[in-house]
């Protein structure tokens, strides 16, 4: 498959959340695919502007229920299930189609650790150590190669793209490392729960997961791999009133004298030429809002005026590079399209 | 200038407003468009990326004043000056530039109406009459000779989108349409108002310009001119707390024995094949966030339950279908190219 | 009981929804009221807290099932039931009861219409008749008198409260209004909805049960009253996102020669002395976040450009005085309290 | 002046702003103060419910320029000017009035801090040193005694209410320290900023003067304070979409063998009995929205998943705890009567 092919024949498993719509969205604008799939339980044998009315003037296929879903007749496979029912369906899908997960469930490599925060052992074993953790710019090479591809989640996509560089450079204390996140609210999905309802969420914020938000672990992995040695950091995460966007603002100790100018050029220099990476001047921070709708992660560092600090702040649109924007870029990437294919749209604000 | 050109060299006057930055965000995806010249007047000197910062990883020529602006250097201009400056501007611009202007300076045909709502004699009178008002599925044939196009307002187009062929079939009582229209606040331009600020609008709703907003003549026009004679309207525009967006709810009596079905099938037929306007089935309504970020428009028919009455409502994206997105339609129909360039992209939900 | 009494024991039967916490919000405040009991079936057992943070720091009981609930200890039942189920409930409780229902299930007069628009035989038809409708200020002597209250709905206190004086007046036509409504979210309840999610209200608005709603029979059994015979309204309610508030617009015809002025007359000769209503100078119009969290009605009217129409506005808090406030308005008349007891709170704003 | 006075005098010098509207509202349910002057210069010779329409129904004085004021006619004057101009007008002020300054003019006892942090020497200096910062909770006997009460930031209330026990105790390290801030828009005042403009706040996050705050000093002097040495902190305010709230989440080292579960006790302890501050059982944490219109501050306490670390979050409505709230609950203290008179109105939520 290549770029020249424009039939790249696309499924997507769990069609009627927002990563599903947020795909069928970025994929619309795709020159080298067709959605010859679409899955979804509860709306089988509807169109998808059943579902989501936005998308109701696309040609698509009607949702199916998964176990009566054709994956045979596609290429490759999104999977936005739930976690926890997604590795059997993985695990039962034909050895050649390529598959970009859009769940937790391939992230950690380590199995114990997966015991531990999703509470009960994998079924998968064999696919997790297959699975390419897919943050695109840190794995690009991997990526390329890879059938499985475990795309990251939102929170741990803003914090390691800033953080990993600076752990691999020893330019941190990797100690010392206090990540304070803030989340728009489709990041909780489309299910009907009470603590996501309008009235609940406007107007206000809260911390939530406080010290056991099962994106820690899945932080700790990167920068464990990047230092060489176990770490493990502060991760408090909010939720506050609005639909989309991450703001990540990360607390470090800066290591072997390097100054916030130092911590700047060496993302600059690492991210110097990627489409969705932009480094921002010394002292500017980055808002969510800019790059709303986009592919795109931001960064800003500011020295603190607490001395040998920095701080680190960091924006992605938590649907897109933040899931599907990053899926459909790691699909590019695995069947040798420009990666930038489809996700070229500029952010939209207001 | 054909479809084949790869170079028309657009300029945009005024850049530092929602609508010019809507109008890069859109043209950045034109495969036959290039931006060769921003002017913003108290930004002069500066990249876009200082103004919009959502927009500066853009290569894109710096902000000019307007007086330095290299006009002859461009193919197409559009203009999102504030009303009442336009005309001047517009009047001093070479001959041979098609433009598309989205103030509301050439908008009202009838220069004694203009003088009343605008509260001064109109600056160009001659360029007034040349203006082609451009709803562009409802002046197809104009827009694409004309050489100047007064890109319609925001209201204005949610409104009469689904009333001119209603009043053109005879099917409602043009004595007797009342307009309840709902806006976002980015329709309000970026000046900064204390009626603009998050504290005043967030959290609450308010009518406003009743009986007294300028789009009230415009949309008149719009309806007269479909009806053969004189209309009036009750416009009423609210105030919302939400970027962007219009609803417009129309009350409206039945003529000539019409049901509410014949009305929505009038419409059907009349945008059967328009890729920007959908109307629903009869009884479903729309919602402003399935255009969200589009050039859509949606409209929804529904039976009144006091007999003889029908509702018909309509929605867009006020920057996109209400102000640029509708300004590049037709820079599209005025170069030859298909009217759909550069405006695919799939609305944002949520 | 009288106005000395300073211990009416208040039951709230149905303390986990919106307009439960509101009643304690309120009678927090009330210095002659003593909340004895509680109910919530799905979390019986636990502290109000437990259920509603913000108010955990007041000395209140536990919540307990209803079937559990100690009424005869109470001098005052406020039922925040859900529609449907409230009618039996209240048939069962001891006769000495004031009771304040905020339910739709006493509201309409006449059985059949209910069982029109509820589906079902009413279950409780002699209460029915002996329970009064009561927007306070258009039933005042009544609700002195009333053992059962019928709080009046939402839209339908903001719509009779300007149009049941001005048909009683016989200043408008009473076959040709029209009523544009939009209300916050919490109108919808605490039910974990997809509708009602922040993802799918936030940045945009919709019409919904566009000429079925509920309200619009309550509505018109008001007008009807007033007018002498039978009405039917346009009813059409939005849903837009802000937690609290309604804003209602009337588009009415002027009748027997009366002009906007005489209506804005009407009404504030009719509203003199209310503590709750204002009528605003003609022209004027109100804002929902200018009686937020407060008791207050706000009317404008303004004199349409179309000849022989006008346009009048009203705002209220949905779940003050379109639920909780004013049942505890009512309920202060029932027991000779003054009106304004507990409700004195200014709006709150920003 | 003492509880059973029921006519201090009160005047509100700046009432066109939001923390002069918010003492009027909490002021009208005072019932031992009434309000006999309101300045507000660009508003002179109108009403208040020209400025404030949600106010317009109370008997208030006309707004006056400053220049004309009678404050020889007052016992008590909040002041709530902007920063700069207040030192001046607060030393021409008769020597018997007792005065609470809501700007920040008084809070910086060191006149070099001062000058550096606002940019030119104090005009008043004799009575910056008679000045009490007055968080009413920290500094009761000295508010009680005070003519002139600087009253606090709002980040800074929100901040030094955990955190000055906990450093008092020695219980955290004080030389790590990092408060990570989100406020509301209302912080930012009722200056027409575009930065406060619906469309550039709503939908999204960012920080702002990152390790440049002027509330950053104003913390550090509390806890230097505390701690009886020089102390920096990391203190990051960021803005988002919400009308009122701050929450402050700060990050702190365990010292001398303490626990998080310390760190609650010694919290639960020093504020048992306080009637605006709670703390919340271990490992649980507070929103926003649940003091939202209330003088309440929720704290919680959460042991980090990293060793030796807490995490502590704070919140407060700051147009209330933060600013208006306090600036009434000092004046209580002030004049002898209880410190919840009028502060008692529960939170308002949704």
């Amino acid at each position: 498959m290549t770029a020249s092919s424009n039939n790249i024949r696309v499924g997507i498993l769990g069609a009627s959340g927002y990563t599903g719509a947020e795909l069928i969205r970025l994929l619309a604008q795709h020159p080298f695919t067709r959605i010859s799939l679409l899955t979804g339980d509860r709306a089988a044998g509807k169109p998808i502007g059943d579902v989501f009315p936005h998308l109701g003037y696309l040609d698509l296929p009607v949702l199916t229920k998964i176990e009566d879903a054709k994956v045979d007749e596609c290429d490759v496979i999104f999977c936005a299930l739930p976690h926890g029912t997604t590795q059997e369906v993985i695990a039962g899908l034909p050895n050649h189609l390529k598959v970009v997960d859009l769940s937790a469930d391939f992230r950690l490599h380590n199995l114990d650790t997966y015991a531990e925060w999703y509470g009960h052992a994998h079924q998968a074993p064999e696919l997790q150590k297959e699975a390419v953790y897919g943050i695109t710019e840190l794995a690009r090479e991997a990526v390329k190669k890879a059938r499985l591809v475990a795309n990251p989640g939102c929170y741990p996509t803003a914090a390691q793209l800033p953080l990993v560089p600076l752990v691999e450079a020893g330019q941190i204390d990797v100690d010392d490392i206090i990540i304070d996140a803030k989340s728009g609210v489709s990041g909780a999905g489309r299910a009907a729960k009470e603590g996501s309802l309008f009235t609940e969420v406007s107007e206000g914020i809260h911390a939530y997961g406080v010290a056991s938000h099962r994106h820690a672990p899945e932080i700790e992995q990167g920068l464990t791999g990047a230092a060489g040695r176990e770490i493990r950091v502060n991760f408090t995460p909010h939720l506050m009133p609005m639909n989309r966007g991450i703001l990540s603002t990360a607390y470090v100790r800066l290591a072997n004298g390097a100054s916030a100018a130092d911590l700047r050029e060496t993302l600059a220099k690492r991210y110097a030429g990627e489409p969705f990476v932009r480094v921002l001047p010394l002292g500017q921070v980055p808002a969510t809002r800019h790059v709303r709708g986009s592919n795109h992660t931001l960064i800003g560092v500011v020295a603190d005026r607490l001395s040998g600090r920095a701080i680190i702040i960091s924006v992605i649109d938590n649907l897109v590079k933040g899931a599907s924007g990053q899926a459909v870029q790691n699909m590019n990437a695995m069947t040798g399209l420009p990666e930038t294919t489809a996700l070229s749209q500029p952010p939209m604000f207001p």
